[in-house]
């Protein structure tokens, strides 16, 4: 039996709100359809950067099954499971079974840290009762424990588990999980951090799992092929223009969610979906707004989109 | 309108389980009478030491309304809602409201960090809508992010939040906020870790917060008062017993599980409820449990109990 | 043979400079005088809060000379020999004997992190070599590394090892300490944080290491005599002035430096000794400058001094 | 004017020792001879590979000139000056000057932490007053701070700064590193950790600062020149021998010291110079001596060398 095998372009969808536990579901029909036609390989929800922690388990059920009938199959569907409950992330994982998804993803339970050995114990347990492939999701920033690469070889070989998100940054890491899964095309290894990944598929990795995604599909699903193409020259010129965008959006403010809230609001600005995000974080003030909208101006006069 | 004020030892209490979403019933119906009769101030369901962040909603409601039912009025009790999402802590808070519970714990989101300035935000937000009076809680261990004095002093003037209860473990703060609060009744201030609760409430701290009281109440119920009193001899003698006491039970291993596992099997051999505990933590493996019952012979020896 | 013991105030002074590589004779003969009028048991040059490892070794070896003269055997001084050199640190401590120096003390290597075995091994060579008894001093804010209970235990046993110094400010490890030695009087114990140092006291610390001493040598003095008199209300009171002493004087900046840099320019205002910080460090700008003066009119009012 | 510009592979020397504060002066100058005939584009002394913290100053000021001197302009040669102390900084950097090197390089001081403001203005401190030119180094792990990019963009336009050494492995800085400065071929940007020199040169790097190059520079000299090239199957055949390499020989215990246990034993087994470390670190034990033993026939059987 092979495991799951999923290559490119592998957004995580930011969630649409209308009120922090309301779904903008025109929205996200919307972002669905512009991923889509953008090329994407396949969609990522509930993932960080679709705050999944910040959403009702009621939200979270609705917004997995609205994705997945409109997506109807047209790339592949993953789900993030990521709880600090063991029993909530499986009970999240039949839902999306049942709603057509094809895979789930977990980081580590974030409340209560983890010893290497007891994520041994806790993955394990939690890839036997996975009704789906479980793909492990290294985000210590978020969840303060790291993955070891001796903790991802070990659980690599769980017939159930078929791969590693990295969202460290941690160059040294990311470059050993490479090497010791260079031969083992059953076990996928990606990339999260946008502005890195270029490089990391030039390197062996299978994809990338990248925010901006959601508002610049084509320019990222570009990259991606230019460098699993090894296409060095193209890379460097799509990758340039990633570096630009994130240095020119994503700087809004210190918070956390700086990211995020430039990322909704340029997809308000868009016409696509609402600008609001969950507590702990609020959209953008009035001079965050400004400067997205600065921002966005000067992408457009270099023709972004 | 005065503030809710609770004074003295508030234990929280561990979450006795048969599985990891099955409630030990018959367990925690004794742990609660062993605890009153033990002398404790009041009860706090659903903290850290209760592993709340562990269960399914449907095991935390359960434990609400069963301990607000067994308690019967007895002892005031307050009830962890700390959640990554908003509305679930809402949600669990008129739950706590209708099962009897007097009063609120929140510690900040624990997924994404929030700033200073968030926080204010978020906090004040939760104190609007949350139905009972609501007690900040300082855990930057486990949420990652810091409630700053000058947070918790403007949190401290909105009517429903009610004083903060700190697990920091950082004397220098805690002192800042005795210091802040000391002309403020209204406004109470714990200590979490049982080995510095006694200097703690000998400078002016109202009460603490300690796990240990799970299973020497009465130990925890007379150091508490001799503070208070500022019985300086009696409080050395105390807190040295404590002291020992800790020393000797909760160093099983490296994991942060460590009191936890050792506690809760404690009261197992003690017959009071199950020593198992919620993924990703595993109740002691047989090495630890011999660690776990030498400690108890050692302290049999010295009359704890 | 009995350890070197001492007991009470033993200030860190701070090193008065005319320039970056220029000692301020005059105000250093000054501060040394207004100290020990002030009543203080001990003095310890070229700690933290002495700026040491800014300053050249030419500096410091000045320094300790000019102190250790100045002093006169007046009361014990103590030397930092903290060097992330093993050879400067024992070059240092026997220039610190020359001149009548009684003791050392010395924080982890700063720039490698050692293990806690590394850490044993590097201290029992640097107490063999140690012409002077030595204290260790825990650091973990500047030198990345913890002095564990268990690694200060094994180090105790050295015969020329006399105490530790605790400046983590956490309070369950100095819990811990105080209760693994209490039955010891020949290994010391002692606190750094000013605002913990009354708790710390009278819950069997032998002393305080108290930067704030430099300025208000008395108030200190009072506080830690108070303390060791277990005279709980004097305590209180004396307490609460050193709060408010650090709350109104010290938050100048968002800077490490922030209390050196007040501590500093109050003793230049007071007429004692120059405000100049060594690099990475400056002196207050304008701006801090009337803050800190502002700061002192209300210490002041308030019979500071 | 220009600024100084060194391309590709300048490995940090380690400092080859007969004891704590004695120099291996044979084994310096083989390493040396070694180094060169390996193909490295210069040299980088007094480095964290060459435990220049550890050293006393009189033995630095002694290998600066032994290096120096033995190179004799064969290939340029930069010393670190890296120091808590601003003045011993500017004193080596003149020394580092007389003996024949080109350039100096500075990580932040390491005691105090400082703010990135405070860093703007120590650097253009240290860069006015260096008699070299003075490459900065982003060495967090060690010194507590961090370069920001908004640091390095703002001390970029110094005269005599003339490049950036980031060793803190964080991926989407170096590539922001990259991006802001890919159009200004005077500001050169250099990877330290060798895991991960490979993709920055192919993203843009100038070089490459890698420790394993003491051991194997003909190995890191290919891997720099292909990734200069372009050649993407080359780089990636030769950085995976790297990953080999250091998965097989630097793993050897849970010391920050083990890469330099294992590189420094290595040379040792090589018959290069001695495999003694500096204080706080100790050579290989007897099982770790097996460990490298082994480790090494394994690379001798692959044909490294």
């Amino acid at each position: 039996m092979n495991k799951l095998q999923l290559k490119g372009l592998i957004p995580p969808m930011i969630t649409p709100l209308l009120d922090n536990d309301v779904l903008d579901v025109e929205g996200a029909k919307k972002l669905t359809e512009h991923m889509i036609a953008g090329g994407v390989d396949a969609l990522f929800v509930l993932g960080t950067t679709g705050e999944a922690q910040s959403l009702t388990y009621r939200l979270r059920y609705e917004y997995v099954e609205l994705i997945c009938s409109t997506v109807a199959g047209r790339v592949p569907v993953i789900v993030g499971i990521t709880d600090s409950s063991f029993d909530e992330s499986i009970r999240l994982a039949h839902h999306a079974k049942k709603c057509g998804a094809v895979g789930c993803v977990a980081a580590a339970p974030y409340y209560f840290p983890a010893t290497q050995k007891e994520l041994i114990d806790y993955y394990t347990a939690l890839a036997d009762a996975c009704p789906l492939p479980l793909f492990l999701y290294n985000m210590p920033s978020k969840v303060k424990v790291f993955l070891n690469v001796s903790t991802v070889l070990t659980l690599s070989k769980h017939p159930n588990i078929a791969g590693v998100k990295d969202s460290s940054g941690n160059a040294g890491y990311f470059a050993s999980l490479l090497h010791h899964f260079k031969d083992n095309p059953e076990f996928s290894v990606y990339m999260g951090p946008e502005e890195v990944t270029a490089p990391a598929i030039l390197m062996g990795a299978d994809g990338g799992v990248n925010g901006g995604a959601n508002l610049f599909p084509e320019l990222f699903s570009a990259m991606t092929k230019a460098a699993a193409a090894g296409d060095l020259a193209k890379v460097q010129e799509l990758n340039d223009k990633i570096q630009f965008m994130s240095a020119t959006l994503y700087g809004l403010c210190d918070s956390d969610a700086s990211f995020m809230k430039a990322l909704k609001l340029a997809l308000e600005l868009h016409g696509i979906c609402s600008g609001n995000l969950a507590w702990p974080y609020r959209r953008c003030d009035e001079k965050e707004t400004a400067a997205v909208k600065a921002a966005l101006a000067e992408l457009d006069a270099r023709n972004y989109r």
